[in-house]
C-alpha cells in the first residue's frame, strides 16, 4: 500500500455505490481509473469447511508480510458478516484495530441479483483504494455466490475430511472452479484418503493443461498449512501471468461483466419507472390483484421501453 | 387431475420457455389463462439433510392418495438433479414410469440470474398441465435459492440433529422462511433436543400470530413421518386460507414477480442490441480490452435506452 488510506471514507463509498448506484457512477469511474488490478483471492466452500478460520489466518500470514488485506466476506455463515457464534466472532477481533486490514462484508437478502454486482464494485474501492491483497470469502452452494467466484485470480475450495461432504461440494459445481483444493481440519480421520481422491479427480479433468489443482491438508484452527497454501497460490498467480488463456479469460470476463451491468442498469430504471408513472402503476397494481393476465401486461408496456436504443 | 395429460409436451413447453423466454410470451400467457392456483410446497435445507429422500417419500405418500405430483429440483446436489450418487438415482427410478409424477430439475450454472425467473415458469406450467400438488426442491444456502422460495405456500426447513448443521442453517437465513421444521435423520443422536431448540426458537420469533412452525421428527430413509408431514403441509395450508396476511402477501409477491420479469425483459433487450449493433459491439470490444472505462461508456450509452418509456 502506498499511501495512508482512510478506511473510515472507504467503508462509506462502498456502501454509497451499494445503496444508489445509477447515482454513484461517477464515483465508479474515478475508482476505475485508479484500478491497479490487484489479485483477488476467492475462498470458497460449504458452510462449516472452516473458511472464515482460514482467511483468520491468512490475513495473519500477509501481515507478517507486511502486505495489507481487503477482504468482502459474502457468506452468511461467516463471522465477518456478523452472524457467528460469540468464539468466532471474538477470534477475529485481532484484525479490528489493524489499520492494514479492511473486512467488508455482503450479501444481505432482498438484493435481488444485485449480489455480484455488488461484489465487483467492493472489489474495485479496495484495489483503488490500495490494498495488496484481496480476498472473497464466498459460501461454496448456490448459483450467484459460485458466479462471484469468477471475479477471483485464484480460487481455493475448501473441504472436510467427511467423504459425503466433499461428494456433495463436488456435485455442487466446486469441482471446475477450483484452483487449489484444501482439505482443511486434516488432523480428522479420512484427510489423506481426501487427498488421495480428489488428486485423481484432478488428474483426470484437467481444466488447464499448464497448472494442476494442487491438494493440500490444512488445520486452520492451529493455522497449520498457511505458508503452503500461500506459496501455492503465489505459484497459481505466476503461472497465468504467462498463460495467454488467461488474458482472454479476463477479457471474456469484462465483457460479461460489462453486458450484465449496462442491462441491470436499464432493468432499475424500468422497474422504477413502473412504480412512479402514473399509467404502469395502475398496470402493476392490476397484475397485482389478478385482474389482468401478466404476460399481457408486459407485451403492452415493453414495445415503449425497447424500441429506441439502435445505436447512439 | 382432470385430464390425462401429455408429460412430453409438458416437458417440451418448459425446456421452449427455458431457452427462449422473450419468445414465448404467448405461451405463457397461455398457460397463465389456465392457471388453477394449485398449492406449492417448498422443500429446502443444507446439502445432505436428506431433502430429496423426503421429497421422494412424499411423492410416494401422495401417489398413495391418487394425487398427482411435480415436482422442480433446483438442489445441484439433487438425485433429481441427474448429479447423485447411483443409490440415489436408482432410488427414484421407481417414480419414472408413473404417469402422475413429473420431475424437472433446474439450475444449470450459467443462467444469471434467471433461476428464480426459471422456476416461476416451470411452476407455472405444472400448474397449467393440472397436477394436485407441486413441489420445489431447493437448497437452502445461496441468495437466488433462498429467493426461489417464496413461491412456496408452505416452506418446509429440513435440518438434521447435529447442532453446528442448525445454527449455521439457521445464521444462513432459514429461520424466517420455515413454515415447518423437519429434524430430519431422527435416529442419530440429538434429534430431541434439536426439537426443543427449535420449539425454543419459534416460540420467541413467532412471524405469523396465527401459526407456529411445528417441529417434527423424520426418518426420510424409512419412510417414518412423513405422514405427520403431509398433515402439517395441509393444516398450514388451511390456517392460511382464512388469514388476511396471506392474501396480502400473496399480492405483493405477484407484484415483486412482475417487476422482475419486466425488469428482465428490458435486460435481455439491451444485452441483445449490445452484441447485435455494430456501434455498440465496438464499445463492448473496447471496454473488454480495457481501452475505455467501462462506467464512462454506460454512460454514453444508456440515454438512448432509458429516455423513452414514459408511459405508453
Amino acid at each position: 500500500m502506498t499511501k495512508c488510506m482512510n478506511l473510515r471514507s472507504l467503508s462509506k463509498t462502498i456502501s454509497q455505490i451499494e445503496n444508489d448506484r445509477p447515482k454513484s457512477l461517477k464515483i465508479l469511474s474515478e475508482l476505475y481509473a485508479k484500478k491497479r488490478g490487484v489479485p483477488i483471492l476467492g475462498i470458497t466452500g460449504l458452510p462449516g469447511a472452516g473458511k472464515s478460520t482460514l482467511v483468520d489466518h491468512l490475513i495473519h500470514h500477509l501481515r507478517g508480510q507486511s502486505k495489507t488485506v481487503g477482504v468482502i466476506a459474502i457468506d452468511p455463515s461467516s463471522p465477518f458478516s456478523g452472524g457467528a457464534l460469540l468464539g468466532d466472532r471474538i477470534r477475529m477481533q485481532r484484525h479490528a484495530t489493524d489499520e492494514g486490514v479492511f473486512i467488508r462484508s455482503l450479501g444481505s437478502r432482498g438484493a435481488h441479483g444485485g449480489l455480484s454486482q455488488a461484489t465487483h464494485d467492493a472489489a474495485l474501492c479496495l484495489d483503488a483504494y490500495g490494498f495488496d491483497q484481496i480476498i472473497i470469502e464466498s459460501v461454496g452452494v448456490g448459483q450467484t455466490e459460485l458466479d462471484i467466484m469468477s471475479l477471483a485470480t485464484t480460487t481455493v475450495v475448501v473441504l472436510v475430511p467427511e467423504a459425503g461432504d466433499a461428494v456433495q461440494t463436488l456435485k455442487a459445481g466446486l469441482m471446475e472452479i477450483a484452483d487449489i483444493f484444501v482439505v482443511n481440519k486434516a488432523d480428522r480421520p479420512g484427510a489423506e484418503q481426501m487427498k488421495i481422491m480428489l488428486e485423481a479427480m484432478v488428474a483426470m479433468d484437467s481444466k488447464m493443461g499448464t497448472w494442476l489443482a494442487p491438494v493440500l491438508l490444512t488445520k486452520a484452527d492451529k493455522g497449520s498449512g498457511i505458508a503452503e497454501l500461500w506459496k501455492a497460490v503465489l505459484q497459481h498467480g505466476e503461472i497465468l501471468k504467462k498463460d495467454p488463456a488467461h488474458a482472454k479469460h479476463q477479457e471474456a470476463l469484462r465483457r460479461a461483466q460489462f453486458l450484465e451491468m449496462c442491462g441491470e442498469a436499464v432493468k432499475q430504471h424500468l422497474k422504477e419507472k413502473l412504480i412512479s408513472d402514473k399509467k404502469l402503476k395502475a398496470i402493476l397494481e392490476k397484475v397485482a390483484k389478478e385482474e389482468v393476465n401478466p404476460y399481457e401486461a408486459l407485451k403492452k408496456i415493453l414495445p415503449s421501453f425497447v424500441r429506441r436504443g439502435r445505436g447512439r
